[in-house]
Protein backbone atom coordinates (compact mmCIF):
# COMPACT_ATOMS: atom_id res chain seq x y z
CA UNK A 1 0.00 0.00 0.00
CA UNK A 2 0.68 3.30 -0.46
CA UNK A 3 2.58 4.93 2.77
CA UNK A 4 1.32 8.43 2.31
CA UNK A 5 -1.99 7.67 1.62
CA UNK A 6 -3.10 4.81 4.30
CA UNK A 7 -1.14 6.92 6.94
CA UNK A 8 -4.15 9.61 7.68
CA UNK A 9 -1.90 12.30 8.89
CA UNK A 10 -0.92 12.59 5.12
CA UNK A 11 -3.68 14.28 2.86
CA UNK A 12 -3.70 13.10 -0.47
CA UNK A 13 -5.68 15.39 -3.57
CA UNK A 14 -6.96 13.23 -5.82
CA UNK A 15 -9.04 13.94 -9.29
CA UNK A 16 -11.30 12.42 -11.70
CA UNK A 17 -11.45 13.83 -15.61
CA UNK A 18 -13.05 12.91 -17.82
CA UNK A 19 -15.80 13.51 -20.83
CA UNK A 20 -19.26 13.02 -19.97
CA UNK A 21 -20.70 9.67 -19.88
CA UNK A 22 -17.04 8.38 -19.39
CA UNK A 23 -18.03 7.02 -16.40
CA UNK A 24 -15.78 9.25 -13.76
CA UNK A 25 -18.32 10.13 -11.31
CA UNK A 26 -18.79 6.45 -10.57
CA UNK A 27 -15.40 5.26 -10.59
CA UNK A 28 -15.00 8.15 -8.13
CA UNK A 29 -17.45 7.74 -5.53
CA UNK A 30 -16.24 3.77 -5.82
CA UNK A 31 -12.91 4.98 -5.08
CA UNK A 32 -13.72 7.30 -1.95
CA UNK A 33 -15.64 3.87 -0.69
CA UNK A 34 -13.00 1.74 -1.04
CA UNK A 35 -10.53 4.51 0.58
CA UNK A 36 -13.02 4.31 3.09
CA UNK A 37 -13.17 1.10 3.47
CA UNK A 38 -9.28 0.89 3.77
CA UNK A 39 -9.49 3.27 7.67
CA UNK A 40 -8.81 6.17 5.26
CA UNK A 41 -10.86 9.70 6.00
CA UNK A 42 -11.74 10.40 2.49
CA UNK A 43 -13.78 13.55 2.04
CA UNK A 44 -15.83 12.98 -1.97
CA UNK A 45 -17.37 16.73 -3.43
CA UNK A 46 -17.92 17.26 -7.30
CA UNK A 47 -17.62 20.54 -9.66
CA UNK A 48 -19.45 22.16 -10.23
CA UNK A 49 -22.01 22.68 -6.93
CA UNK A 50 -19.65 21.58 -4.40
CA UNK A 51 -19.07 25.37 -2.27
CA UNK A 52 -22.06 27.59 -1.33
CA UNK A 53 -21.58 29.45 -4.94
CA UNK A 54 -21.76 26.02 -6.06
CA UNK A 55 -25.42 25.43 -5.94
CA UNK A 56 -26.37 28.96 -6.59
CA UNK A 57 -24.37 28.86 -9.73
CA UNK A 58 -25.48 25.68 -10.51
CA UNK A 59 -29.21 25.93 -10.45
CA UNK A 60 -29.77 29.55 -11.27
CA UNK A 61 -27.34 29.61 -14.59
CA UNK A 62 -25.84 26.87 -16.00
CA UNK A 63 -28.54 24.75 -16.06
CA UNK A 64 -31.29 27.49 -16.79
CA UNK A 65 -31.99 26.18 -20.41
CA UNK A 66 -33.31 29.79 -21.19
CA UNK A 67 -29.89 31.73 -21.39
CA UNK A 68 -27.84 31.22 -24.02
CA UNK A 69 -24.34 31.82 -22.22
CA UNK A 70 -21.42 33.76 -23.80
CA UNK A 71 -18.86 31.46 -23.88
CA UNK A 72 -16.19 34.03 -21.28
CA UNK A 73 -19.15 33.58 -19.06
CA UNK A 74 -19.46 30.22 -18.83
CA UNK A 75 -15.88 30.18 -18.09
CA UNK A 76 -15.54 32.68 -15.49
CA UNK A 77 -18.91 30.95 -13.33
CA UNK A 78 -16.86 27.77 -13.57
CA UNK A 79 -13.85 29.57 -12.38
CA UNK A 80 -15.61 31.73 -9.64
CA UNK A 81 -17.33 28.18 -8.72
CA UNK A 82 -13.64 26.66 -8.14
CA UNK A 83 -12.16 29.31 -5.93
CA UNK A 84 -15.21 29.36 -3.43
CA UNK A 85 -14.77 25.60 -3.67
CA UNK A 86 -11.70 25.52 -2.81
CA UNK A 87 -11.67 27.93 -0.23
CA UNK A 88 -14.67 26.63 1.80
CA UNK A 89 -14.32 23.11 1.35
CA UNK A 90 -11.19 21.58 -0.63
CA UNK A 91 -8.55 23.43 1.15
CA UNK A 92 -10.34 23.16 4.80
CA UNK A 93 -10.77 19.18 4.08
CA UNK A 94 -7.31 18.81 2.91
CA UNK A 95 -5.96 20.84 6.54
CA UNK A 96 -7.74 18.90 8.54
CA UNK A 97 -6.08 15.66 7.31
CA UNK A 98 -9.09 13.92 4.58
CA UNK A 99 -8.06 12.23 1.47
CA UNK A 100 -10.44 14.64 -0.71
CA UNK A 101 -11.81 12.94 -4.12
CA UNK A 102 -13.35 15.96 -6.38
CA UNK A 103 -15.31 14.98 -9.81
CA UNK A 104 -13.86 17.34 -12.05
CA UNK A 105 -11.57 20.09 -11.63
CA UNK A 106 -9.52 22.45 -13.25
CA UNK A 107 -8.37 20.12 -16.46
CA UNK A 108 -12.51 20.56 -17.12
CA UNK A 109 -11.75 23.99 -17.31
CA UNK A 110 -9.01 23.37 -20.26
CA UNK A 111 -10.57 20.92 -21.91
CA UNK A 112 -14.71 22.20 -22.04
CA UNK A 113 -13.94 25.97 -21.67
CA UNK A 114 -10.21 25.84 -23.74
CA UNK A 115 -11.05 23.41 -26.33
CA UNK A 116 -14.77 22.77 -26.32
CA UNK A 117 -16.19 26.57 -26.43
CA UNK A 118 -12.70 27.50 -27.50
CA UNK A 119 -12.27 30.47 -25.87
CA UNK A 120 -8.49 31.95 -25.70
CA UNK A 121 -6.50 29.03 -25.10
CA UNK A 122 -3.66 31.38 -22.99
CA UNK A 123 -6.88 33.02 -20.92
CA UNK A 124 -8.38 30.10 -20.26
CA UNK A 125 -5.19 28.36 -18.79
CA UNK A 126 -4.52 31.27 -16.59
CA UNK A 127 -7.65 31.53 -15.21
CA UNK A 128 -8.31 27.80 -14.61
CA UNK A 129 -4.72 27.96 -12.53
CA UNK A 130 -6.08 30.89 -10.35
CA UNK A 131 -9.21 29.57 -9.69
CA UNK A 132 -7.11 26.43 -7.83
CA UNK A 133 -5.81 29.49 -5.44
CA UNK A 134 -2.66 27.34 -5.58
CA UNK A 135 -3.84 24.10 -4.86
CA UNK A 136 -3.28 21.41 -7.23
CA UNK A 137 -4.29 17.76 -7.20
CA UNK A 138 -1.40 15.05 -6.60
CA UNK A 139 -2.99 12.67 -8.88
CA UNK A 140 -5.55 12.96 -11.42
CA UNK A 141 -7.28 10.07 -13.19
CA UNK A 142 -8.53 10.48 -16.96
CA UNK A 143 -11.00 8.13 -17.99
CA UNK A 144 -10.65 7.23 -21.33
CA UNK A 145 -13.30 6.22 -23.56
CA UNK A 146 -14.41 6.68 -26.82
CA UNK A 147 -16.91 9.48 -28.24
CA UNK A 148 -19.16 7.61 -29.38
CA UNK A 149 -19.26 4.99 -26.29
CA UNK A 150 -19.60 8.00 -24.49
CA UNK A 151 -22.66 9.67 -26.00
CA UNK A 152 -23.84 6.36 -26.25
CA UNK A 153 -23.95 5.97 -21.90
CA UNK A 154 -25.34 9.69 -21.89
CA UNK A 155 -28.25 8.77 -24.22
CA UNK A 156 -29.18 6.02 -21.15
CA UNK A 157 -29.32 8.72 -18.43
CA UNK A 158 -31.99 11.42 -19.48
CA UNK A 159 -32.51 11.98 -15.90
CA UNK A 160 -29.46 13.39 -15.10
CA UNK A 161 -28.58 15.21 -18.25
CA UNK A 162 -27.12 18.62 -17.97
CA UNK A 163 -26.60 21.49 -20.29
CA UNK A 164 -22.93 20.14 -21.37
CA UNK A 165 -24.64 16.97 -21.98
CA UNK A 166 -27.06 18.00 -24.92
CA UNK A 167 -24.03 19.56 -27.04
CA UNK A 168 -23.19 18.21 -30.50
CA UNK A 169 -20.90 14.99 -31.09
CA UNK A 170 -18.82 17.74 -32.88
CA UNK A 171 -18.59 19.53 -28.69
CA UNK A 172 -17.40 16.80 -26.92
CA UNK A 173 -14.96 15.34 -29.48
CA UNK A 174 -12.95 19.02 -29.64
CA UNK A 175 -13.14 18.11 -25.18
CA UNK A 176 -11.58 14.89 -25.68
CA UNK A 177 -9.13 16.07 -28.18
CA UNK A 178 -8.78 18.88 -25.45
CA UNK A 179 -7.71 16.31 -22.64
CA UNK A 180 -5.58 14.27 -24.78
CA UNK A 181 -3.26 17.51 -25.72
CA UNK A 182 -2.80 17.88 -21.78
CA UNK A 183 -1.92 14.05 -21.38
CA UNK A 184 0.54 14.33 -24.04
CA UNK A 185 2.30 17.32 -22.58
CA UNK A 186 3.38 14.83 -19.98
CA UNK A 187 1.71 15.90 -17.38
CA UNK A 188 2.94 13.33 -14.41
CA UNK A 189 -0.10 13.52 -11.93
CA UNK A 190 -2.75 12.16 -15.06
CA UNK A 191 -3.34 8.93 -15.26
CA UNK A 192 -4.88 7.57 -18.46
CA UNK A 193 -7.40 5.10 -17.45
CA UNK A 194 -8.85 2.87 -20.08
CA UNK A 195 -12.62 3.01 -19.41
CA UNK A 196 -14.52 1.01 -21.75
CA UNK A 197 -14.60 -2.07 -20.08
CA UNK A 198 -16.81 -3.17 -17.12
CA UNK A 199 -17.37 -1.21 -13.79
CA UNK A 200 -15.39 -3.70 -12.15
CA UNK A 201 -12.31 -3.75 -14.49
CA UNK A 202 -12.10 -0.42 -14.21
CA UNK A 203 -11.87 0.42 -10.72
CA UNK A 204 -9.28 -2.45 -9.88
CA UNK A 205 -7.09 -0.79 -12.49
CA UNK A 206 -7.50 2.45 -10.60
CA UNK A 207 -6.91 1.05 -7.13
CA UNK A 208 -3.69 -0.57 -8.33
CA UNK A 209 -2.33 2.80 -7.56
CA UNK A 210 -3.12 2.48 -3.94
CA UNK A 211 -1.33 -0.78 -4.15
CA UNK B 1 -24.09 70.28 -30.37
CA UNK B 2 -21.62 66.93 -31.17
CA UNK B 3 -23.04 65.91 -34.47
CA UNK B 4 -21.91 62.30 -34.04
CA UNK B 5 -24.60 62.13 -30.69
CA UNK B 6 -27.21 64.34 -32.20
CA UNK B 7 -27.04 62.17 -35.17
CA UNK B 8 -29.14 59.37 -34.08
CA UNK B 9 -27.75 57.32 -36.60
CA UNK B 10 -24.17 56.99 -34.61
CA UNK B 11 -24.30 55.46 -31.34
CA UNK B 12 -22.09 55.70 -28.49
CA UNK B 13 -21.62 53.77 -25.69
CA UNK B 14 -21.00 56.40 -22.52
CA UNK B 15 -20.18 55.12 -18.91
CA UNK B 16 -20.08 56.29 -15.29
CA UNK B 17 -17.19 55.41 -12.64
CA UNK B 18 -16.49 56.52 -8.94
CA UNK B 19 -16.78 55.21 -5.94
CA UNK B 20 -19.93 54.21 -3.65
CA UNK B 21 -21.74 57.45 -2.77
CA UNK B 22 -19.58 59.90 -6.03
CA UNK B 23 -23.11 60.35 -7.07
CA UNK B 24 -22.72 58.29 -10.36
CA UNK B 25 -26.13 56.75 -10.86
CA UNK B 26 -28.19 59.95 -10.24
CA UNK B 27 -26.13 61.61 -12.75
CA UNK B 28 -25.80 58.96 -15.15
CA UNK B 29 -29.98 58.77 -15.15
CA UNK B 30 -29.93 62.84 -15.44
CA UNK B 31 -27.68 62.85 -18.76
CA UNK B 32 -30.39 59.69 -19.70
CA UNK B 33 -32.80 62.20 -19.12
CA UNK B 34 -31.29 65.36 -21.04
CA UNK B 35 -30.43 63.50 -24.28
CA UNK B 36 -33.67 62.17 -24.52
CA UNK B 37 -35.23 65.16 -24.35
CA UNK B 38 -33.07 66.24 -26.99
CA UNK B 39 -34.15 63.44 -29.54
CA UNK B 40 -31.49 61.07 -28.88
CA UNK B 41 -32.62 57.40 -28.07
CA UNK B 42 -30.94 56.32 -25.42
CA UNK B 43 -30.81 53.01 -23.55
CA UNK B 44 -29.90 53.07 -19.69
CA UNK B 45 -28.25 50.21 -18.01
CA UNK B 46 -26.39 49.04 -15.02
CA UNK B 47 -23.58 46.59 -13.67
CA UNK B 48 -23.92 44.38 -12.40
CA UNK B 49 -27.34 43.00 -12.84
CA UNK B 50 -28.07 43.97 -16.58
CA UNK B 51 -28.46 40.83 -18.29
CA UNK B 52 -30.23 37.88 -17.63
CA UNK B 53 -27.21 36.63 -15.46
CA UNK B 54 -27.01 39.71 -13.39
CA UNK B 55 -29.97 39.60 -11.71
CA UNK B 56 -29.44 35.96 -10.64
CA UNK B 57 -25.57 36.86 -9.77
CA UNK B 58 -26.60 40.03 -7.89
CA UNK B 59 -29.54 38.31 -6.17
CA UNK B 60 -28.18 34.70 -5.13
CA UNK B 61 -24.33 35.62 -4.53
CA UNK B 62 -23.51 39.16 -4.72
CA UNK B 63 -26.04 40.19 -2.49
CA UNK B 64 -25.84 37.11 -0.06
CA UNK B 65 -24.39 38.21 3.67
CA UNK B 66 -24.00 34.85 4.56
CA UNK B 67 -21.30 33.66 1.83
CA UNK B 68 -17.59 35.04 2.54
CA UNK B 69 -16.67 35.27 -1.09
CA UNK B 70 -13.01 34.29 -2.13
CA UNK B 71 -11.61 37.43 -4.24
CA UNK B 72 -11.27 35.74 -7.73
CA UNK B 73 -14.36 34.76 -7.38
CA UNK B 74 -16.07 37.88 -7.07
CA UNK B 75 -13.99 39.04 -9.85
CA UNK B 76 -15.14 35.74 -12.09
CA UNK B 77 -18.77 36.59 -11.40
CA UNK B 78 -18.44 40.60 -12.03
CA UNK B 79 -16.76 39.47 -15.39
CA UNK B 80 -19.34 36.81 -16.14
CA UNK B 81 -21.83 39.25 -15.56
CA UNK B 82 -20.65 41.91 -18.01
CA UNK B 83 -19.90 39.29 -20.91
CA UNK B 84 -23.44 38.26 -20.56
CA UNK B 85 -24.53 42.23 -20.37
CA UNK B 86 -22.45 42.66 -23.30
CA UNK B 87 -23.83 39.98 -25.25
CA UNK B 88 -27.59 40.76 -24.63
CA UNK B 89 -27.85 44.04 -24.09
CA UNK B 90 -25.40 46.68 -24.68
CA UNK B 91 -24.00 45.56 -28.31
CA UNK B 92 -27.76 44.85 -29.30
CA UNK B 93 -28.76 48.25 -28.32
CA UNK B 94 -25.65 49.70 -29.69
CA UNK B 95 -26.32 48.15 -33.17
CA UNK B 96 -29.93 49.11 -32.88
CA UNK B 97 -28.69 52.90 -32.94
CA UNK B 98 -29.15 53.60 -29.51
CA UNK B 99 -26.68 55.85 -27.27
CA UNK B 100 -25.85 53.39 -24.30
CA UNK B 101 -25.55 54.70 -21.21
CA UNK B 102 -24.09 52.30 -18.43
CA UNK B 103 -23.86 52.86 -14.54
CA UNK B 104 -20.16 51.28 -13.59
CA UNK B 105 -18.43 49.31 -16.77
CA UNK B 106 -14.78 47.59 -16.40
CA UNK B 107 -13.22 50.42 -14.96
CA UNK B 108 -14.92 49.40 -11.96
CA UNK B 109 -13.48 45.63 -12.09
CA UNK B 110 -10.07 47.14 -12.34
CA UNK B 111 -10.69 49.46 -9.60
CA UNK B 112 -12.52 47.39 -7.29
CA UNK B 113 -11.40 43.79 -7.98
CA UNK B 114 -7.85 44.87 -9.06
CA UNK B 115 -7.06 47.84 -6.31
CA UNK B 116 -9.98 47.49 -3.59
CA UNK B 117 -9.50 43.50 -3.40
CA UNK B 118 -5.89 43.39 -4.37
CA UNK B 119 -6.14 40.06 -7.00
CA UNK B 120 -3.23 40.06 -9.03
CA UNK B 121 -3.33 43.08 -11.96
CA UNK B 122 -2.56 41.61 -14.62
CA UNK B 123 -5.38 39.18 -14.83
CA UNK B 124 -7.70 41.68 -13.56
CA UNK B 125 -6.55 43.64 -16.49
CA UNK B 126 -6.63 40.76 -18.96
CA UNK B 127 -10.04 39.29 -17.42
CA UNK B 128 -11.79 43.16 -17.24
CA UNK B 129 -10.95 43.63 -21.22
CA UNK B 130 -12.23 40.21 -22.21
CA UNK B 131 -15.25 40.48 -20.42
CA UNK B 132 -15.72 43.53 -22.94
CA UNK B 133 -16.04 41.07 -25.80
CA UNK B 134 -14.86 44.47 -27.72
CA UNK B 135 -17.14 46.99 -27.03
CA UNK B 136 -14.75 49.93 -25.51
CA UNK B 137 -16.63 52.91 -24.10
CA UNK B 138 -16.45 55.82 -26.47
CA UNK B 139 -16.70 58.31 -23.19
CA UNK B 140 -16.35 57.56 -19.31
CA UNK B 141 -17.34 60.16 -16.26
CA UNK B 142 -15.48 59.69 -13.33
CA UNK B 143 -16.86 61.15 -10.40
CA UNK B 144 -14.21 62.53 -8.54
CA UNK B 145 -15.64 63.04 -4.90
CA UNK B 146 -13.48 62.90 -1.61
CA UNK B 147 -13.92 59.10 0.03
CA UNK B 148 -14.97 60.95 3.54
CA UNK B 149 -17.76 62.85 1.72
CA UNK B 150 -18.81 59.32 -0.52
CA UNK B 151 -19.06 57.37 2.64
CA UNK B 152 -21.22 60.44 4.32
CA UNK B 153 -23.61 60.05 1.56
CA UNK B 154 -23.66 56.67 1.52
CA UNK B 155 -24.87 56.29 5.47
CA UNK B 156 -27.54 58.54 4.06
CA UNK B 157 -29.40 55.60 2.28
CA UNK B 158 -29.35 52.56 4.46
CA UNK B 159 -31.64 51.09 1.90
CA UNK B 160 -29.90 50.67 -1.08
CA UNK B 161 -26.54 49.49 0.26
CA UNK B 162 -24.68 46.66 -0.97
CA UNK B 163 -21.92 44.57 0.34
CA UNK B 164 -19.50 46.93 -1.44
CA UNK B 165 -21.03 49.55 0.74
CA UNK B 166 -20.09 48.22 3.91
CA UNK B 167 -16.74 47.50 3.46
CA UNK B 168 -14.45 49.48 5.19
CA UNK B 169 -12.83 53.41 4.73
CA UNK B 170 -9.70 51.52 3.41
CA UNK B 171 -11.33 49.74 1.08
CA UNK B 172 -12.91 52.81 -0.85
CA UNK B 173 -9.61 54.68 -0.53
CA UNK B 174 -7.89 51.67 -2.06
CA UNK B 175 -10.76 51.95 -4.80
CA UNK B 176 -10.27 55.84 -5.55
CA UNK B 177 -6.64 55.20 -5.74
CA UNK B 178 -7.14 52.60 -8.55
CA UNK B 179 -9.48 55.10 -10.06
CA UNK B 180 -6.51 57.80 -9.84
CA UNK B 181 -3.99 54.98 -11.46
CA UNK B 182 -6.36 54.56 -14.28
CA UNK B 183 -6.46 58.40 -15.13
CA UNK B 184 -2.79 59.29 -14.49
CA UNK B 185 -2.43 56.58 -17.22
CA UNK B 186 -3.71 59.05 -19.28
CA UNK B 187 -6.75 57.30 -20.54
CA UNK B 188 -8.36 59.76 -23.06
CA UNK B 189 -11.91 58.88 -23.06
CA UNK B 190 -11.91 59.02 -19.16
CA UNK B 191 -13.40 62.87 -17.86
CA UNK B 192 -13.30 63.46 -14.82
CA UNK B 193 -16.21 65.34 -13.02
CA UNK B 194 -15.77 67.33 -9.90
CA UNK B 195 -18.70 66.05 -8.27
CA UNK B 196 -18.62 67.41 -4.22
CA UNK B 197 -20.78 70.60 -5.77
CA UNK B 198 -24.81 70.27 -6.30
CA UNK B 199 -26.92 67.68 -8.26
CA UNK B 200 -27.18 70.63 -10.81
CA UNK B 201 -23.90 71.86 -11.45
CA UNK B 202 -22.43 68.18 -11.43
CA UNK B 203 -25.17 67.38 -14.40
CA UNK B 204 -24.06 70.89 -16.51
CA UNK B 205 -20.24 70.02 -16.25
CA UNK B 206 -21.19 66.53 -17.56
CA UNK B 207 -23.68 68.47 -20.64
CA UNK B 208 -20.27 70.69 -21.81
CA UNK B 209 -19.03 67.29 -23.23
CA UNK B 210 -22.75 67.48 -25.75
CA UNK B 211 -22.63 70.88 -26.68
Amino acid sequence: MNRSLLNSEVSRFITFEGIDGSGKSTQAKLLADYLSSKGIRVFFTREPGGGSLGEAIRADILDRRDIDIEPYAELCLFCADRAQHVREIILPKLRDGYTVICDRYYDSTLAYQGSGREVDPGLVHRMAMASSLGVEPDITFFLSVPVEQALLRLKSREKEKNKMDEEPFEFHSRVNEGYRQLIEKGTPRIKVIEASGSLEEIQMEIRRFFE
